[in-house]
């Protein structure tokens, strides 16, 4: 049948994301939504004027979210860009109470369409907002995923691959917890070079404290040259879904609900077909162990607090 | 040899060229340069977050003039889309004394760099800055190649392609003149269904007037709804970069310097390792002729002007 | 829903449509069939050795008629190359009693398992296989398709690239009736370099019989120096397959079954997820018109005489 | 630059990877190298009949030594496969009275054009033909790769991946030594599920022995299966080629000469522009380092032998 995937948000990430599918041909309908009609009609018609010229071609559909009812996959990058702009403390969390109660509605019209399929979240602040979109839709905890630390990943194989002058596709490890300053890199998961980085720790300086600022920091210094992030989240989120249309079952550092923590945080899991279909147990450090706790911790307060928020309306 | 391409102008569409090079990996070094130096890092470091979750690797390069030296393919995307914006009277002429003084300055700085590839320009009004680009830089007219009506062809075969339900690729034939008021679709070109289009128009009601309105219209519907167009630009761009670098020696309608007119203007040529590698000569209509020939005026009477206005400078 | 492609045949043609399909990521699942049950498991092994350098996940089935259910596409690849390779005639019926014989069987079996999508054909003779295949599936002519001169198109258009100098890709036009010796390139749709070819004609020499016959004879070039071809056909196959899968809309010359002629032949149609959508109308010359016209006679002799042989077993 | 490759030999191995390569567009010109000059010109014009309907462009170049001057890349994939077919001890050294032969002669003509890119050599037995290579042509040896255990190590992953029913993309580590009997997976190097799977053995059995005979005995099984194999190999061959072109300085184990042993064999290595740029230090079991040292000598043996049997000559 059709590949079909549905985007949630023509901002600066959806409109990169949806762009990036069409470029790479992933599926064969896409639907893009957004409540600003100039702003995906736009979108839709640029999108349209390149296919003259596109290696695939892609049908689009506009502002119908009955048509998400067989989608595979529905990817949510909405969000306010410029309550993050004006944001001097660098903290995701400026955006909630906007994205909190955008997602609220958008995941009524998502389950109002019968889809049954995996849900991408990519809007921040990431874990609150996947959780609100699994409450909110229903959807079996497995169908909904948040990019989380994947970029944070990317981010931190980034730094590392830099600083040892190898591609970043050659550093393996994870970065974990909330999509936000919570979050770590676990450098025991860390390998390069053929080794654990703790290993070459021991031949030659290596500066942990540098690398783990360069990869928190990234998203920041990126925000604050040019007002949003896109490239390197939108890249993060067609590989998420292009492992789940494939049901690659590959291994990759997002957020996912963890029964250990009750909530949702970023952890390596093996994606599928089907969302999140095995959960990966790391043999974390005692100190890893504890900021991901910490991270735990406060991802469900704001979650509970959100969500307080949202029935209270 | 390793494959080098630079881009020039970081805005939205220099951006986005950037991103679907790198995505496509269709160059082993790319140079990215801005005079907003906090924007074009912050780019770069973009482009480096996606690269642990990509295909491709490319190797990046930030506002290093002489790094063009070797480059096969440098485009120019600078522009200043706030001139664009503000403007009621849909005119991409607004860009001009802004984008000629800087596109004079960048080629400056090319020519300096001892660079001997194939220029393509994208910056607004195209076929102007083209021209200036050849002639401050020296290049050779051949190498230097305005994107032009290849994003009008677009339009016109989305439109077309639109109006008979199949995909544009399949629509043949070319928008001539300015990229700018004074295009138009030479309708004796397109083809459709296996035919001519004047043909089909004898056997079903065809509303050319209609059709070239959409073709026209488009950049400008799409700049309305999101105060800038990227993504069929940018395909135009990249598609046009990728015909040079693998010397496809493919027929497109861009803009190149045709002597009958003493002027670049969009016309269709055979494009190759050395930008223009053959002229085509079109039978068009008295009536298309005519147009061009305005269309050849109208640039050069603003090249000259252009021009003047740099030199008394 | 996840797309899924089925090829029947793992020959030199088979196994490089599958390769081809793979590697590109054009589906979510394969289904590889052979009666050769040590050759389709060798080379399912062996596309599963390239995952883990390849850039897509593609789950692999083997010899499962059932999984062909809701399969988007099948193609049939199924051939004795040996036959051909005895052939001092240059004829692809050579192939005919063993291919009708195998096409008829897996036509059953391929009916049986409920498939309802697009059954594309290369095996050859091209237009009787196809027309046995849509016969005994009993599928709507509109979903069953043979590859036919699509790549003798191709041919035609290499031939007169190499001449003009110029990207096949930017010759425009096509070859017409049977995929085999009664088929011809209708000179009067050929474009090149902005004209009809046979405009060019009158301003340069253009030696058409020449380009006829390397358009015709390029197969068997192939054919006796490497005893087969297949990377011409299945990049011609996997394109096709491609327009199916995305719904693209797109002209192709392609075996389709045409009312006037009561036959399956190659003429350009509009292809979509639906297999032909819509039929096109040339504008033939007379002679062009009488060698189609002698070309569809065959093809229906031979059908006939095949369905008789078919039908006495 | 334009990027340049050259494939010497034009088997089954051979025409895959040059068909991949124009399939991917990773050149923008190939030259094609054999013996066989109908089989050499067949699958140009196969691969030229492929072009109209291909994505890329490339230009080919036939049986042109002196092309190779400027080339980035070289691929040696001669054999002769009918010596491997009848042999019945699974040994890839019934190929070597002919390949070395070949691969000497081959290396004189490398010389001859003045090629100083990266040699890769696919030729059996791997390590001995890159050694010979590396001698003959007498290029640094950073500059002289044998695609080695590359292979081998996918079909580790490959293994692996089926067992924990994870893609063999998400599953770490190498194959070690020789490509050939004497190689084998060091498991103190493989993770999988986030952990190194000597950890994952002690909560839940993993038979080692099985693991490591299915990677073995991978090339074999598709050997008898259809006499040859390709598609894995091309592919690794032609990801090692795209690492070197992009400078992707990426982690692969590749068979390189590693100075401790005084002998090529496979150990993983960063690769980028100039071949080999980092050699990697592995932490391996006091076993693992005496099974690589016994491979280690084999190959040397082997080598030394061989070296005397083409001087003698």
């Amino acid at each position: 049948m059709a590949r079909k995937i549905g985007v949630i948000g023509m901002g600066n990430v959806g409109s990169t994301v949806a762009h990036d599918i069409i470029a790479k041909g992933l599926t064969d309908e896409l639907v893009l939504i957004d409540i600003n009609e100039a702003k995906v009609n736009a979108d839709a018609l640029d999108f349209a004027d390149a296919m003259a010229n596109a290696v695939s071609h892609v049908n689009l559909t506009v502002n119908d979210y009955s048509a998400l009812k067989d989608a595979d996959v529905v990817i949510s990058a909405i969000g306010n860009i410029k309550l993050l702009q004006g944001n001097t403390s660098n903290d995701r969390f400026v955006e909630l109470p906007f994205t909190s109660e955008q997602a609220a509605m958008v995941a009524l019209n998502i389950k109002e369409s019968g889809f049954n399929g995996v849900l991408i979240a990519i809007t921040n602040p990431c874990d609150v907002i996947t959780s609100i979109y699994q409450t909110m839709t229903g959807l079996p905890t497995n169908q909904v995923i948040g990019t989380g630390t994947l970029l944070d990943s990317a981010r931190m194989k980034r730094a590392v691959g830099k600083v040892f002058e190898i591609d970043p596709r050659s550093v393996g490890g994870y970065n974990l917890g909330e999509h936000g300053n919570s979050q770590f890199t676990a450098w025991s998961t860390v390998s390069v070079l053929g080794k654990p980085i703790t290993e070459i720790a021991k031949e030659r300086a290596v500066d942990f404290d540098q690398l783990d600022e360069i990869a928190r920091a990234g998203g920041f210094t990126v925000l604050h040259g040019k007002n949003y992030t896109n490239y390197g989240i939108a890249t993060a989120a067609v590989r998420l879904a292009d492992v789940v249309m494939s049901d690659a079952r590959a291994e990759l550092p997002v957020s996912n609900f963890r029964q250990e923590y009750g909530t949702y945080l970023s952890y390596p899991a093996i994606v599928g077909k089907n969302g999140i279909v095995e959960a990966l147990h790391l043999d974390l450090t005692e100190k890893e162990a504890e900021k991901l706790e910490l991270s735990a911790q406060y991802i469900q307060t704001r979650f509970d607090e959100t969500l307080k928020n949202l029935q209270n309306k």
